[in-house]
């Protein structure tokens, strides 16, 4: 850039301006659970109330994720890893950006999880646990997909031939096969207003 | 989820929602050119302008991608590409997510840019052409590369042994070699205004 006669200072933007810009708090909604467990269905209702709150959200799941940033990648083991890392690094820049950003994705590792809660500043990654049994999840197979598994088209598949890592201490944890979604949503937003991330209305 | 004995609608949260309650266009300003061009100061001079006038942006640049997102890339001429390809699928969600979206990658070739001007709506890739010679931005090789390139340190640098193909018709185009920030600011600030991307102050 050609020099200029004046010297021109300018802020850094970081995330606290942007959360001030967007009077809010950003944070992490990371739900997580087997499928069928009702994580996007939960993570939508949760953003629609945040959203006529008139809060900024995102939601990142397998419809908007899948096809573009992760479309390089398949389902095997590896990939599935490799998926989750790049979704808890997107997550993390759409909180530097200063959204409440919720993400649902069955991520059944602790571990993997728990890379991701350190990517994060203290307080702003809320796991979620959409806990409910898995003869319940299979039950609804919404898309069919425990029955692919059980026959053996679909291998590593979470609840069946691959395990799930049950949260030790989430945030929040949701009982979908006793609740009902809205009772499942108020609970969050409770939360979300206790521990000050939202105001209480 | 328990079905709930009330129905319970909630709206689906897109785009055009999230673009009222943070009371902005999205867009997606791409800033490409040579290396020591000015992409980057020039990308964080805007950031600061708008996010004084209040608009919720993000930035995405070297800085924050490569390490995080790109962490299992290279710099071969295939990371490179798929680097550009994550990148536009990211710039992407953010702008769905209702922000202004600056991006500051050299993107030396037309065809990667011209993919990312697909995967948005009509009128929200905005492409702007930091336009200087490359004896200038060799002059001014801040970060040595030209240097390490010069000596074969380096190889496929854009520049030196590898093309830049200029953007046939983009949006805006600022010479950093004649102007200095505060005019090119002032141009990218001036276009948003008069495409009524944001109001006029």
């Amino acid at each position: 850039m050609k020099s200029s006669n004046t010297v021109w200072h300018h802020p850094q933007i970081d995330m606290s301006v942007r959360e001030k810009i967007l009077k809010q708090k950003s944070v992490l909604l990371w739900f997580t659970g087997l499928s069928g467990s009702g994580k996007s269905t939960l993570a939508n209702a949760v953003e629609a109330k945040l959203a006529e709150k008139h809060y900024a959200t995102y939601l990142l799941d397998g419809d908007n994720i899948r096809h573009g940033l992760d479309g390089d990648l398949g389902f095997s083991q590896k990939d599935r890893k490799e998926n989750i890392r790049r979704v808890g690094e997107l997550a993390t820049l759409f909180v530097d950006a200063g959204l409440i950003v919720l993400t649902a994705f069955i991520s059944p590792f602790r571990g993997d999880r728990q890379e991701i809660r350190k990517l994060l500043p203290n307080g702003k990654f809320i796991e979620i646990f959409t806990d409910c049994p898995v003869e319940t999840c299979e039950k609804r197979d919404v898309k069919g997909l425990y029955q692919k598994a059980r026959r053996g088209e679909i291998t590593d598949f979470t609840g069946v031939s691959s395990p799930y890592e049950t949260p030790v201490n989430p945030e929040i944890s949701v009982n979908t096969k006793r609740s009902d979604l809205e009772e499942c949503v108020d609970k969050i937003i409770k939360y979300l207003e206790k521990h000050k991330i939202i105001e209480v209305s």
